[in-house]
């Protein structure tokens, strides 16, 4: 094509393409893949612990007698069946004031995400969230145009009384704040959790100052130790968007999650997910229905839990033993993650790619703040490998630390 | 909750929201399901002809022995192997200016449609396209606050010189257009194809003037009369986005299409999908990639053609017994759909509710207008129901039409 060509192309473009970018993550889920490299990176669920056999013939069956309906298409908010079992799923989770028209199937809670922007969001508005926080999140606020702004966090979650500030200073400066975005359970990636006695404080401050609270939990069942604290949505039933996922306690691969809307606003939260993809695979539904029904989930869960705990634990110890002096990391009770925080001044970036020559990887904490600066942070993932090559990985990325704290 | 409390949180809404309506083809979708209706509504293809059995296999042979790949994240642009057969699904269609780098899939073509938006549309902007069109597509426009600008049609589809006036008519009017969306096979609700002789035309019409053409064919295979007419992506590789659908020639409820976009759009296109689902579900991506390769699918098409032509025929047969004067249609030569055109001041959405009374249900044509206003058409389906249904159905819409044309 002429250059001509490619600039009046390159002026068709919106205004919110420019913003939409690679998510760093994705860049080194290309690398994760060289075998010769330990990956510390991805936070994927370990599935081969799965009853494979089990949901093989499930997903037979439910094709082979009921193929007419699970391959066809179906309502824009999910299958009956599974909308009501999620209300037991998250009963697992103390959550009961949810009605069953309240809940919406997405694909995955990124779609969620997505589904919230679209509804609440226009270009230079304000949301609030954690620093760090998802980078999945940010990159849906800039998709669509929206400021991500940083509430003060310290080893027990937000701060009500830094939250309450910001929201003061925000608003003083002429920021139209439409929610607040937070991973109140073992945060991806800081594996901070929210304590439980903040929570009524910081669900009561959105309330009073007329902010909506989007609530992401896709951890909250994997906790290895102590006791769970109750959701932000069990404590608001008309405030909190509540944004759960098959992904960490079944399989990512189906990409089903679902959002519990305050009843109020749940029409048009569902309305714009159906302007995306008309509606959730029925398939992918119907797995998750007989495998919730049939299988005993629960103790999947646990099983899980017992898995990652050890792999926790092995990086833990492997931190204690190998890590140099001067640099931090967080304690998780649960999830999947560990952030490490290294002397102001190195730049994970960089070391990222001296991680490769090393032979490990992670993923630099810029890729985790609204900011996108430079980081001196790092986020460690035990889910993935077991515990020998946790070690392993561990003692690679401590030798280059080494070397950079020297340099 | 108290009033107040509810006008803070309407405050909270995007100026988008209010655009986002449910789509009459989902209010109908209800409808359909009463069995003692007869439902020309729904565009569901007929999936009792797939080979249940062996897609059944196929999907328990996956989970068990691939279960950690197919239920895992994978990768934001798809299965490498799957993309590779897409280029072999297009070639079918004599497309064969595709790349392997340029394929993305995505969440049906429905999510390729949300991704050329995002990437394209500001709000305020214009996007051409047909008077009647795909409902779904102008619930996505209507999304991004995107205007959607009819062009001048006749049996043979689009015109090309009322393309061009149209184009200067409304850049004089200070109109910012960004492409032409069509569907310029069999499209859906008319079912008129765009003659093979316009095609070039339109072709070099949108090149010319600036304006990408997004050419949604999801039918395309579906013919069941005379000669495929070249795609528009095959006249032009660098101007045409292209949607393709694995919905109507195999299964909807699997949630999986693509786009073919121009190499120097393909990375800005598909991040832009990226931030709204992260990746396509793996398991389904994986189960249509060993259909393609274990079934022969072409032969599948060719059965489903059988199937459809012979109801197509059955539907014209009955429209022509049983239709009163007056009343026009299209004689469509392949896909789901025929367009009925009523005399002048019958408002079709009111004769759906005498429909539902009467046993017949249909899809009002205002659902398929830009301008959404009051139509005198209608879209009946021939796809999802047996020949003596069709005929019944025909027969009671008569009876209907026959009583609006008398009063």
């Amino acid at each position: 094509m002429t250059a001509e060509q490619a600039k009046t192309h390159e002026a068709l473009f919106s205004e919110r393409a420019a913003g939409i970018k690679q998510s760093a993550v994705r860049d080194v889920f290309e690398l994760s893949l060289d075998p010769s490299l330990v990956s510390l990176a991805g936070g994927n669920p370990y599935l081969q612990l799965l009853p494979l056999e089990k949901i093989g013939q499930i997903a037979q069956r439910i094709i082979v007698e009921q193929g007419p309906v699970a391959l066809q298409y179906g309502s824009g908010l999910g299958t009956e069946e599974l909308r009501a079992q999620i209300l037991e799923v998250m009963a697992a989770e103390g959550i009961t004031n949810v009605g069953f028209d309240d809940v919406v199937v997405t694909n995955g809670s990124q779609s969620a995400q997505d589904m919230a922007c679209k509804v609440f969001c226009d270009p230079g508005d304000t949301v609030l969230c954690e620093d760090p926080t998802y980078v999945g999140a940010l990159n849906t606020f800039e998709a669509y145009q929206v400021t991500a702004r940083p509430v003060g966090t310290d080893e027990n979650g937000l701060i009500p009384a830094a939250l309450r500030e910001r929201i003061a200073e925000l608003r003083a400066a002429g920021e139209r704040i439409k929610f607040l975005y937070t991973i109140p359970n073992f945060n991806n990636p800081s594996g901070i959790t929210l304590a439980a006695e903040r929570r009524q404080e910081i669900v009561d401050i959105c309330r009073e100052e007329g902010i909506l609270i989007l609530e992401d939990n896709p951890y909250g069942m994997l906790r290895y130790e102590g006791e769970a604290a109750p959701t932000l949505r069990s404590l608001d039933a008309e405030n909190v968007i509540y944004m759960g996922s098959f992904s960490k306690i079944f399989a990512p691969g189906l990409r089903i999650g679902w959002a519990a809307v305050p009843t109020h606003l749940f029409r048009r939260f569902y309305l714009a997910g159906e302007a995306v993809a008309l509606c959730p695979p029925t398939l992918n539904q119907m797995i998750i229905s007989s495998y919730l029904e049939e299988h005993d989930w629960k103790g999947q869960v646990a099983k899980y839990n017992e898995l990652y705990r050890s792999r926790r634990d092995a990086m833990l110890a492997a931190l204690a033993k190998y890590l140099p002096a001067g640099i931090t990391h967080t304690h998780p009770a649960g999830g999947f993650f560990i952030w490490l925080t290294l002397p102001e001044g190195i730049d994970t970036y960089e070391l990222l790619q001296e991680g490769v020559k090393a032979g490990v990887i992670f993923i630099p904490g810029a890729a985790f703040s609204p900011s996108g600066e430079a980081s001196n942070k790092l986020r460690l993932a035990f889910c993935s490998v077991d515990e020998d090559t946790i070690t392993e990985g561990v003692r690679r990325l401590s030798l280059l630390l080494q070397q950079a704290l020297a340099s």
